[in-house]
This record gives C-alpha cells, sequence and structure tokens, in this order.
C-alpha cells in the first residue's frame, strides 16, 4: 500500500498555491470571489482569508477593488501569518460554492456507465451486471478505479465522498493478509483525488432474510457481526488522527443484516458517534419480504434496532409507508436521496418533500455513478416530486444547495465542512457563468441548482488547497479511461 | 431585417473549410470519422466525401491509416470535384452522429432559465411569468435572443429546430408594417446560427374554449383562421427556395383553436405537404375543458378536424386515454416528447412506449430551454418511463438516437437530413470521447444516449459548413449573456 499511499502525497501541488499551504501548516492566502453563497444567501465581492486549511475571515460586500487599491485593500483586511508583507488577494470570477459533499458512493459502478444500460430488466438483474464488476477487482484495480471516480467527483465540485463499501475480502471470499486491504485502497485512492473521504464500512452478512451469502456475494461478508466488528475497528484504528478521513459504520439493508445482528451495528457507531448509514426501501421487493419475515417495514426493523437518529442516514428512503416517514423525521434521521440512480434503476420517486417536512434533513449522493454531477441530482429532487405531483417549487433552490454541501458534510461526519464561513474547512467550488449553460440565468443560486452542470465547474479548493484547476478535465478522462478499460479486459 | 439576413450571410465562416464551401457550390472534403453512428450500428474508421453540402459517399471500415498512406486512401477513394489533385481526408477523432434535430422550441423561453425556477405554483402560474418575457420583445431584441438561443443549439449538436412560433404581433396585438416582421426574424436568427429552420407559424386565436385573447395574448392571435392563413402563406412565399428553411402549420391547441377553425389550420398543411404541429394534452386541465367544452379528448377533436397523419407531431401526448394513443399511433402521428420541460413544469410523464408500439414515431424537443441537451432529453424518455413503470430498458439507444436524428428530421420536413449515407445533408455531430463523462462508457450509441452531454459536443457541421468549431462556447455564452440581460432591463 505504501506506494499508493505516497501518491496521495502529491495531490494540490498542481495548483497555484504555495507548496507549503497544506492543512495543519504553511502559508495563508486570499481571494476575492465575484460571487459566493454564504450565509444562505448570494454575496457579491467576499474577500475571504485562509490559513491552514481553514477559512480565517469571510467578509462580503469589498467593493470592485481596482488592481490600484489591492495594497490597500490587502493592508486593510488581512496579512499572511508571519506579519510580513501584505499581499493582493486572487480574484475568482464567477459564482463560488461551499464544497458539494457526494454522500452515497460504490466507487466501482462507475466501470458500468454506458454499458449497464444496453438491456432491460430490472434493479435485480442490473445487479448481477454489478455482481460481475464486483468479481473482477482487486486492491490494486480498486484503488486505479476509485481514483479516477474521485477525480471525477473533485472535478465536479465534490469535496467530500461517502463511500458506501463492502468490497472486503477475496474473490472467493477470503480475507486478504490485512483484511482491511480494500478499504485502505479506498483511503489511498481519496487522498491521491484530494478529496475527503467518510469510509462506511458496510456490515452484509446474509443474501435475502437468512440466506448465506451466495457467489461474488462471499467478498462482502464478514463471518458474523463481531467479525465485522472487529475488522471495522481495525480500519478505524489504522487511520486515527488521519485529516480527512471519516470511518463510519454501514448497514447494507435489512436483507443483508440479519434483525439480531442490527444493534450490534447501530451500537457501534453510536459508541463512538460516527456516521451509520443504511439502505433503505429502495425497491419494493424488499419491503415486501421484510414483511414477510418480521411482519415490519425496513424503518420499522431499524427503528427497533436503535439505528435512526441523527447521525444515521438512511439512503434512498423511496417507499415508505407514512408511519416509516413520521420515524425517519422524529429521529432527525437524514435521508439521502440518488434520484439520478433511482431514475436509472426504475427505483421510483421517494416522498421527498415529506421526510423533509418531517424532520429528516437531506442529503445528495450518486450512487452507481451512470452520472456524476451534484447540481443534476440537487434539481432532480425538486423536479421528479414535480412529476409525482404535477406541481412546482416544493424546494427552494437554497434547501436543495444546503442538502447538497453543509447538511451532507454534517453527514458524513465533517461537520466542519460545506459552509464558507470562519472557522470552516477552506472548500471553494468555482463555477463559471461564461458558459452556454449557465449564461443570462441570473448568477445566484437558481443557476447552481437549476442551470449549472459539472462542465461549469472550473476550479475546486479541498482543505485550502486547489485539487482541481482549468483544463484538468482531460487528464481525469484519461485516468478514467484507463482504469475503466484495466478492469474489463481483465 | 436587410442588416439582420446578411449577418447570417456569415454563418461557416468560423470553420476551416474553403470559403466557397457552401451549400449548393464550391470544393468538397472527406474525413475520416474515427468512429461513427451510420445505418443504426457505430462503425469504426467511416470515410465521409462531401459536396454541395451533401455526403457523396459513406465508407466504413478504412482501417488506422496513417500519415504515410494519406496520398494513396486519397487518390484510392476520392478527389475532388474537378479532379485535380487528391487530397487526404482530414481525421475526427470522438464518436461522430449525424445532426440532432431539436423538434420544439420556443426560443425566447431560454430568457426564462434559472428565474422561472424560483417559485411554486403550476403550469399555470409558469405560464404568467413566460407572458412577461413574451410582452417586453421587439423584432430586434426576438433576433438577439433566438440568435443566441440558436446558437447554444448548434453548440449542442443540433442541426435544425422546428420552431413553434405565435409571437406574431405587437405587444397590443396590432401586426407590424410587415405582418411577418417576427417570423423573418426566427429565420434570420437560424440563418445567423447556421442551423435549419421549420418555421412552425401558429394559429392562435382564442383564450380557453371560447373566449378572446387577453392582455400579450393578442401578440400571438390573428383575427380569425383566414387571416391566419393568409399571413402564413405571405411567409412561405417570402421563403420559397431559400434552402434550410422549412415553413409549417401549426394550432397552439385546441384551447387557442376553436374546433371549427382546426379544419381550416389542417388542410392548409395538407394541401402544401408541410409539417403540421399542435400541442396536445400537456396538463389533465387541458383535457377536463376539453370534455367540458365538446365532451371528447383533445385528440379526438384533432382526428375529427383530419389534423392527425404521418405529416403531423403532437407535442407532449403526456395525458392521453387509450383511444388517444391508438388514433396517434394508427394515424402515424408522430409524438414529440420534450421531458426535461415536461419535468421542469411539472406535466407528469406520457406514456412514449405506447405510443412508439402503437405506430407514433417519436421524436425530441428542447421546448421552454430549461436545458438544451437532446442527450438529456433522449435519456429521459427511458429513464422517466423507468420511473413510471419500475422497469428498466424499454428502449434501446438506437430507438432514442434515432429520435434525435432522423425520425425528428423527418418530422420537420427534413426528409434528407438526420443520416450519414449518401445523399443525405452532410451534417456531422462529434462527440468526445475524452471527456470525464464519457471516458471508459464504452464508446457506442450507448455513450451518446447515456453518458454523453452538451459539454461533450466538439465540432458541429451543417449542410457541409462547420458551424461550430472547438472553443466557440465562450463566444456562444456571451452572446446568451448579453441577449437575455437586454430581454430583462427592457
Amino acid at each position: 500500500m505504501s506506494d499508493r499511499v505516497s501518491e496521495g502525497v502529491t495531490r494540490g501541488e498542481t495548483s497555484g498555491e504555495p507548496a507549503g499551504a497544506r492543512p495543519g501548516g504553511g502559508a495563508g492566502s486570499a481571494y476575492l470571489l465575484e460571487r459566493a453563497w454564504v450565509g444562505g444567501a448570494v454575496r457579491d465581492d467576499v474577500l475571504v482569508t485562509i490559513a491552514d486549511g481553514v477559512f480565517t475571515s469571510v467578509t462580503p460586500g469589498i467593493r470592485n477593488p481596482r488592481i490600484a487599491d489591492e495594497a490597500s485593500l490587502a493592508k486593510r483586511e488581512f496579512h499572511r501569518p508571519g506579519g510580513e508583507t501584505p499581499v493582493p488577494p486572487t480574484r475568482l470570477p464567477g459564482l463560488t460554492l461551499p464544497g458539494l459533499a457526494n454522500c452515497h458512493s460504490h466507487a466501482f459502478h462507475r466501470a458500468l456507465r454506458g454499458r449497464t444500460q444496453r438491456g432491460g430488466g430490472t434493479f435485480w438483474t442490473w445487479r448481477e451486471q454489478m455482481y460481475d464488476v464486483a468479481g473482477r477487482l482487486d486492491p490494486d484495480s480498486l484503488f486505479a478505479l476509485a481514483r479516477a471516480t474521485y477525480r471525477e467527483m473533485a472535478a465536479a465540485g465534490v469535496t467530500s465522498v461517502g463511500e458506501f463499501h463492502y468490497l472486503h475480502h477475496g474473490s472467493d471470499g477470503t480475507p486478504y493478509d490485512d483484511p482491511n486491504t480494500m478499504g485502505a485502497a479506498l483511503v489511498a485512492a481519496a487522498d491521491a483525488a484530494g478529496v475527503r473521504l467518510c469510509l462506511l464500512d458496510t456490515c452484509y452478512l446474509s443474501s435475502g432474510f437468512g440466506e448465506p451469502p451466495q457467489g461474488v456475494q462471499r467478498r462482502f461478508a464478514d463471518r458474523d457481526v463481531d467479525a465485522w466488528a472487529e475488522r471495522a475497528a481495525g480500519l478505524g484504528a489504522d487511520l486515527v488522527g488521519r485529516d480527512g478521513v471519516v470511518v463510519g459504520a454501514a448497514a447494507h439493508s435489512v436483507r443483508a443484516v440479519p434483525r439480531s445482528a442490527l444493534p450490534v451495528v447501530a451500537g457501534s457507531a453510536r459508541a463512538t458517534g460516527r456516521p451509520l448509514h443504511v439502505h433503505v426501501s429502495e425497491q419494493v421487493a424488499e419491503n415486501d419480504a421484510c414483511h414477510a419475515a418480521y411482519g415490519l417495514t425496513p424503518t420499522q426493523v431499524l427503528a427497533e434496532a436503535g439505528a435512526l437518529g441523527p447521525r444515521t442516514t438512511a439512503v434512498h428512503a423511496t417507499h415508505l409507508t407514512g408511519g416509516d416517514v413520521a420515524l425517519l423525521g422524529a429521529s432527525g434521521t437524514h435521508a439521502c436521496l440518488c434520484p439520478t440512480t433511482e431514475r436509472d434503476l426504475g427505483d421510483g420517486i421517494g416522498p421527498a418533500r415529506a421526510l423533509h417536512e418531517a424532520g429528516s434533513p437531506l442529503t445528495l449522493g450518486s450512487d452507481s455513478h451512470a452520472v456524476i454531477d451534484l447540481f443534476e441530482e440537487a434539481r432532480a429532487v425538486e423536479l421528479d416530486e414535480r412529476l409525482a405531483t404535477r406541481r412546482r417549487g416544493h424546494f427552494s433552490a437554497g434547501e436543495l444547495l444546503a442538502a447538497a454541501t453543509v447538511t451532507g458534510h454534517r453527514s458524513l461526519g465533517f461537520d466542519d465542512a460545506g459552509e464558507i464561513a470562519p472557522g470552516r474547512r477552506a472548500d471553494l467550488v468555482v463555477v463559471s457563468l461564461d458558459g452556454p449553460a449557465t449564461a443570462g440565468t441570473g448568477a445566484d443560486e437558481h443557476t447552481a441548482v437549476f442551470a449549472a452542470t459539472v462542465a461549469d465547474v472550473v476550479q475546486v479548493m479541498v482543505d485550502g488547497r486547489w485539487v482541481v484547476a482549468p483544463g484538468d478535465r482531460a487528464e481525469v478522462a484519461r485516468e478514467l479511461t484507463a482504469a475503466v478499460a484495466a478492469v474489463w479486459e481483465e
């Protein structure tokens, strides 16, 4: 693994930042943002200063400084740490957003884009194709594919990823010598791509309700829930103190984690205060089987296990009863919507607005990566609700932008990210207002949510370091091409 | 108008084409397409030769010619018309598609992108915002906005546009001195943008069923159906023999054209063999009002008027009965789906597969231009059907690509376009396989339909002339920004 980790150390060096500008040390910097989403509104002429990867000041309304004024502006507003010469801020045109959080990722699914759309079938036949890829990967090819996928995300403005990771063991189910080799590959991949990672180490014990894992599912499965807990604790211990990495827990679903084991998974997350994620009611068939097995909905099973609460995220939450919505909302459980995947897999349209009103904070994920574009996910929440209700305007653009940024980050355990505010992690996502999609659209949060696409993202900063610069997209694509080809050629 | 028309003549001059390469004359050219959609499949190494704006030969499987081989390749395969020196073909990397047809456009709605998404409401409250823009435009501002919008379309690979045009008169309803001034502005705008135009001159006589036009609707309305027919015939006569322009007819809807007038509109289109388009059952309220007025569905009213048939396009066709689907299918009436608009306006999901199976050829439109991306429209047809049915794979990528290209062109009266084939109009849309969205996705029709976005379109040829070159997107955006700002500042 050491070569993979050392590759990660180079991140940020394509930036215009001084080489010393790393989190935890180095010189500060300052930017004058033409327009930026600050404090729940778009503000003009926002001066931000950054030191040690954190915003040290955020000041909107610095009026149109000309070159001639910059020295005095710099003197008035900030000094580089160390206090020597004041330096002028770098101006960033466009609309600058906080970092986006992609709260539900299976990185390896990126190899399926454009391929799994070839036939017909259902969610369940799609799953067979996905299992084919899952069976092909080893730690090196997973690292390469995940790094390329995370770079695609970084280029899309994603600064934190929630990776729902269940590809634990060798392809026949035998653990690697280091049983967390695959998880470590994902951590290294995120590091190399320059994004933060919440690694949701996923408990997967059964195929359906009570059947042993079959075929490639053996890669996913630990011996029992205690073996899962022990392995996951080991991964957590290895990564203690590593900035930009959170180790959370996941129960794959009520299909894959028996009712008796769910309290162990939930308790493990609760004991450490870490995020807990779980697929919930993505498919009607899961609801039916759960009812047949337990006489309860999946949400009721999770509630019984003590698995709901403000550190928990219910992923998809598509086919819910009114009672399920009330349980999720009253407990403050996040709901992670993945609408482009839910379209692609024919899942259906979940009760997004009802969840929001019941008290579930909403987050977004690109899940199967048929599309990686959180602007598209954000507007799809609203647009699919329109299709379901034939009314417009269920969510404000600001609510959807909060889901994509601060709420998403909180659900991944990065409570200190997702806002352009003093003391927060210094993430900046610069969206061009000079592209055909965004031109003439008002240059505010509606532009971000209802007009922008990833092609409009020109520069991305994570923790004070530029990880995506204009023109990086071709390099990202080359890496993706190679990593996907390697999977299919094996 | 002469200044606007003369601006149009400059189209194509940003290309690498010899200045003489115009439709109807000039030298030929040749391209070797790395991959291309030809004859219903993606083929490698396709040599195309072009003269007078038309493909003169299309030869797949020309193997990997190296620079050293190009002279002999050129000698073997083609000569420039005139027969002097053979020239080597220009190689075009990527996936090349036929020209896309955007079959339902209201160009001026582009000014609403990112703005009409601000509030809640319904289709009917959205319409108030749209009317606000409709009231602000004059021939010059319509020309500027339409030219910029058509340029955005050209950059998205659109080579023909169906413009559903009802903004006929001055803002108080008084006809301009030339009663077709606004239509002529649209023709000039398409010419300036380098795209072909099917101008669907729209009959609009009443507000709702039997009420006189109100407010800005007076801009849309002719005195009666005969006045509409006379004005539309005048426009058609002005444009006789103009290559790249078709004047078709439209009945706005059964709300806006009384039952007694519909046969006149339908007969006028039928007599000249020109396309007839009509909004059909976009909203449930329209169906209800139609039933209250006539005891019939809108489709039944159109059938009774003789308005259905293979030259007709039913736009939206969202809320249909089984009988409506059968009427549309049996008559071979096209159905133009506009799914990104139907999402934005909360219209609902129409019976796309049922229409296709009943015999209605499907086409695509970006309509309100909340999004201009026909790849997104194509996949949305499939994805929204998945949301409605919870099954995958209703349409093949090839079927959706046919809707976006050859079928769309036919519905606009350009029967000689939309295919890379000898004798067809020489349109080429070059899609990059080296972007983050398309990388690793298989480089075939699934890439086009399920992975590509407009940002992957690098070069576009219309009728043998390059109208979009790499790097043109910034200029397109500048023009959009100026044109939209002018509307809102008035």
